[in-house]
């Protein structure tokens, strides 16, 4: 919609009102302009009029008649205005005076206006560089704009937890600086002002925020803070808190009167720190302003900063991973699993972390509850932070308990009047390596997550508070995919992004039943069409064990995959589409799909693209094909896709640990993986 | 914040499966292309293949080797991929054929894999060339753009009442077709198909919308309900109802499956009505989807329009009136006053409406509690509308009750978790001629609000949701002004536009304290010190009268009015900044204001620029100034200032009737005006 335009609230041109034979005391603030209508006082005998400037100092002033366009004297609407302003690098701050002399035609000045101005200098200031420093004045400070040569200051969500042994909360749900890590994730601002040693008696200097962004940040005075402070009390005793913020009272505020003023250019420091992520209804940017008011509301001069509010940002498998997690189950039921799984994460070289049972509460799903992300502030080391998922099983207390910390951010979104769906897990939202696409490029990828389709009026849908904070943050603007003819409806059930050498850095794996058809075909063509698959494996207390011309002659089995491959081929279009991908892009790994009863379609055998991807360690679910020539033929089939781009498979045994219970190694890990070297304010719209 | 981008839910380049030794069926659209992984199934002996093209037909077929950028053939990542399109041109619908033949190194064909191709001809269709017609397959259906040389389809909210003896509420609420002149309020789509006798059997033609839109639109099946009609069904006996929409069914629908197709083109035609103007969470732009859908709910084509809700517009002063509005008040209470106000509308030429009090129950704000403004679709006359206040007093039934009607719209917000303020009232809600700013125009002005300042904590402000809906209309943008000073807080307390002419056709008119003093000293000055002002006037059953001089003595009156001069002053410089005035485009009106006790500022006699403009006919509260040579000096003032300007002057008594009540004139009265000559389609951004 028509974005609410900003308005300034006071003007640079500033009406004042003068009287003959009075002297009128006026603000002036440097850099503005006063404007008043001298025809509308010009005594009537008056033929001619002098402007006299008292004092010394810059003072400028030009006299214009004013008429509407095209129109002569004629009606008596010209007016005789003055404007009067005072150079911006005026250092005097004296009072300065103006004085028009109107005069009659024998001579005689018959009649003095006089105008008396207070200057000010006053200047709200942040980093619009981006490099760490607070400018001075800078003519950007009050814009925003994107890419390596935009500017505009930037605020961290603060949603970290400094004074974790205290609290497991966020930070952000307190308004006290928790030490000086906490101040670390603060942006920092200025008010400079130069002006006489006390204000106006009527005046204020006054800083503000908009009603709607009361609650997405909290400013401290650090000066403040720090002088008080320097008074003997300790930090934390002083009730340090919000000036501006939602804590700052008893309610939010909106606004801060300054006390000021000393006649030498006086700094006061700030600490700004981001209380909510751009979402549906913020745009990411907020203005702080500062006002010189007059009869205590009435701003007579206005200085404005912006900052904008760091996005929340995913990594994609092609980022190098820093460490990796899963759940080890009550009695060892699943340690086939996790002894596979830390040689995969042994050979990436990485820090494994193994959830036990007590923390876990007989979740295994952790790719589920949770996807990491991060936050970043230029010329700071980046955040990591947790996105909760709405889905809340036993790994609920998980994020906030276990990765909630110092400098590791949380945020969760979830709407209470919306059910909760299998689609709201995180096995359903994944990011693509970075893209181009029609010349746009996406220097963070995508974000994917599965839907229903419109067309349908009782699909599954992600939440939409989830949906809508992703689209939000901007950076890495979402597809959405197809996955709700799956059971559980998780995109990570048919697709993978693995790195690899040439073309665009990565490539797409997909399930594949026509691929999986193709090579049982060969194998049976080669004489190994007696050859089991599955061999010694069960299904619900049953033999899984199949031949592979048995299972060529399954036409319900081969019907139900081909249905799947044409939902698969479905979001293999969107992908080339809103991906900018072709098919060299794009690897079909054998898979074959059954329906389950009435609740979808589920892999028949351990799905081989949701994989762990570890740098160049892929964690693959053990297929259990037929074995021939002393080797796994479908393993064997993966292997020569995928080792000539220079990756290692490692085959991880999870058929009764996850595949049975509808899941795969990448539904029961997560990794957490370096930020991209790319920084997101360099993105360009 | 980022769009939510639209996301076609069908590749225009869709994937196909085939296989050695048999013949695939798929659908195929004109203009659409499949792509097929031939190497995939390629026969292990291959050396070379041949593409045959069976039947007659403008089939295109063309095979690329793809792999990922910059690499050649090594890994085996080469695919061989073929892509077969139709021309869109094609008049034949008749199967189409296409056979790989694979050929061993002895030159026999080992293998055929077979594409039988049904292919169609599908398109929705709107007119986005904005000229009454719906135009077939316009490339620029599926996008929208702003200005003359714009193009994109228009829906009007359907917010009048055709059915007006049986129904007392807006179109929108009900879902059928209220005879033809509620049909001529709806913009006409077309479904155009050409294709097999019968749709392959799992294959659905499907018309949706996104689950968002289906409050926002209703869609009528006109060929349907025409065929049903010719059947001898009376068209309101039918049912007829919305097809999509809120009232489709039970609950609201978004899509609905179309039964066709002829052999020969066929054409389906549909009247789209629009329900909700553009809003907060709705930027006014929806989009109607047209699929081929596969396994009844996956999409393989897909076309799609875009139409623009038109949105309400204010009319300023400057445009002609068509019509007055003011109300009668019980015992001919204010008896003077009409009589008054009948002469100006007189002179204007045009029709009065006097509500009587039963229709008013004692509630004389006309101004207050409804804004006249219209609708527009290209082509069609434009649609008053009338925008509801939620202030609802006596007047609160007046709306719906009288003005809503056949081609009378009624549009209304209200959020019964606020309370409702004196800002409310539309006597505070204005509209500027048209203006231009830095380069930009506004060829339909900018709506002009009072609000309190947003530093204050407790200020009043227009309810928030009467504020969204008037920024979101996107073509007037809205200037916030600071109004809270005044008691009862609204603009038209100081300011109003009447035309003139040359400048810029208009002058801005501001009550002006400064001025009025100005005034009242050079009367003194002349020897009028003595006369009296308000003469016969009394006040709380007291006398009025006060000799010029006592007014100029009276510092309290002065102190007080010049504070209000300063607020008002303040407005002046926004004005100026935000409509691009100077200072010869705006006039000073003589006023004084005071302060009421504890409840801010009001008029200290009647207030000038609270005035009625109709055309150049201006009806103003007649302020019962000092009469010098037989003339109220007031008066004669304003004469002088207004009457070069080509305006004439009817001074209306009001002041027992409104002014001690603390309005005036333009309080007590509305206008309808015409709309403007400028089309909003037209408008750039």
């Amino acid at each position: 919609m028509a974005g609410r335009g900003f308005m300034q609230w006071a003007a640079n041109c500033r009406t004042v009102r003068l009287d003959v034979g009075v002297a009128t005391s006026e603000i002036i603030v440097l850099g503005q302009t006063l404007c008043t209508d001298l025809s509308s006082i010009t005594p009537e005998s008056t033929v001619t009029f002098h402007t006299v400037v008292g004092h010394e100092g810059d003072i400028t002033v030009s006299v214009k008649n004013e008429s509407p366009e095209g129109m002569g004297k004629d009606g008596g609407v010209t007016k005789m205005v003055a404007y009067i302003s005072v150079a911006t690098h005026s250092s005097k701050i004296d009072d300065k005076e103006v004085n028009f002399l109107f005069v009659d035609k024998s001579g005689d000045t018959i009649g003095v206006a006089t105008l008396r101005m207070t200057a000010f200098y006053m200047s709200l200031d942040v980093d619009c560089d981006r490099d760490g420093v607070v400018e001075k004045n800078n003519p950007n400070k009050g814009s925003w704009q994107w890419g390596p040569d935009g500017h505009g200051a930037i605020l961290l969500v603060n949603n970290d937890c400094d004074d974790y042994l205290l609290e497991m909360d966020p930070e952000h749900k307190n308004s006290k600086i928790d030490g000086p890590f906490d101040l670390e994730d603060m942006s920092r601002m200025a008010v400079r002002v130069r002006g006489p040693e006390t204000l106006p008696e009527d005046c204020r200097l006054r800083m503000w925020v908009r009603p709607d962004d009361k609650e997405r940040l909290g400013i401290f005075n650090l000066s403040d803070i720090e002088k008080r402070r320097a008074g003997g009390v300790v930090l934390d005793e002083l009730g340090n808190k919000h000036i501006i913020g939602p804590k700052a009272g008893y309610l939010a505020q909106v606004s801060y009167d300054l006390m000021m003023v000393r006649r030498d250019e006086g700094e006061t420091l700030f600490a700004v720190e981001g209380l909510k992520y751009p979402d549906k209804d913020f745009n990411g940017t907020l203005r702080i302003h500062l006002s010189l008011l007059k009869n205590v509301t009435v701003p007579v001069f206005e200085d404005t900063v912006i900052f904008r509010m760091a996005p929340w940002i995913m990594t994609p498998n092609t980022l190098e991973p820093i460490e990796a997690f899963t759940c080890q189950m009550k009695k060892s039921e699943n340690l086939d699993f996790i002894n596979d799984f830390k040689k995969v994460v042994e050979a990436a070289g990485i820090k494994v972390n193994i959830v036990p049972p007590y923390e876990n509460r007989g979740d295994r799903w952790m790719q589920d509850e949770i996807e990491l992300g991060y936050s970043e502030l230029p010329g700071k080391k980046p955040m990591p932070v947790v996105l909760d998922s709405p889905r809340d099983r036993g790994l609920q207390k998980f994020p906030k308990g276990k990765l909630l910390g110092p400098d590791f951010g949380y945020v969760t979104r979830y709407d209470q009047n919306e059910f909760v769906n299998s689609l709201d897990s995180f096995g359903n939202l994944e990011v693509s390596p970075p893209v181009k696409v029609d010349g746009r490029t996406y220097p963070m990828g995508r974000i994917l997550l599965g839907s229903a389709f419109p067309t349908t009026k009782y699909g599954r849908r992600m939440m939409r508070v989830v949906r809508d904070f992703l689209y939000a943050q901007q950076v890495q603007p979402p597809v959405e995919l197809f996955s709700d003819w799956l059971g559980v409806g998780h995109i990570d059930e048919f697709m993978t992004f693995v790195p690899a050498a040439g073309g665009k850095g990565f490539r797409l794996l997909l399930a594949s039943p026509s691929a999986c058809y193709n090579l049982l075909r060969k194998l049976k063509n080669d004489g190994h069409g007696d050859v089991l698959c599955f061999e010694g494996k069960t299904r619900s207390g049953e033999s899984a064990e199949r031949s592979i011309s048995d299972l060529l002659d399954d036409s319900n089995l081969k019907a139900e995959s081909l249905q799947c491959q044409n939902d698969i081929d479905w979001n293999r279009d969107v992908m080339k589409r809103e991906l900018g991908l072709d098919e060299g892009d794009i690897i079909d790994l054998p898979q074959l799909f059954q329906l389950e009863d009435g609740k979808g379609a589920g892999a028949y055998f351990p799905d081989m693209v949701n994989m762990i991807v570890l740098g160049k360690q892929l964690g693959i679910p053990k297929p259990f094909g037929p074995m021939i020539d002393g080797a796994c033929a479908f393993e064997t089939n993966v292997r020569s896709l995928l080792e000539p781009l220079g990756l290692t498979c490692h085959f991880v045994n999870d058929w009764d640990s996850y595949h049975l219970l509808l899941g795969e190694v990448h539904c029961g890990s997560n990794t957490r993986r370096k930020p991209f070297d790319f920084k997101w304010w360099n993105m360009k719209f």
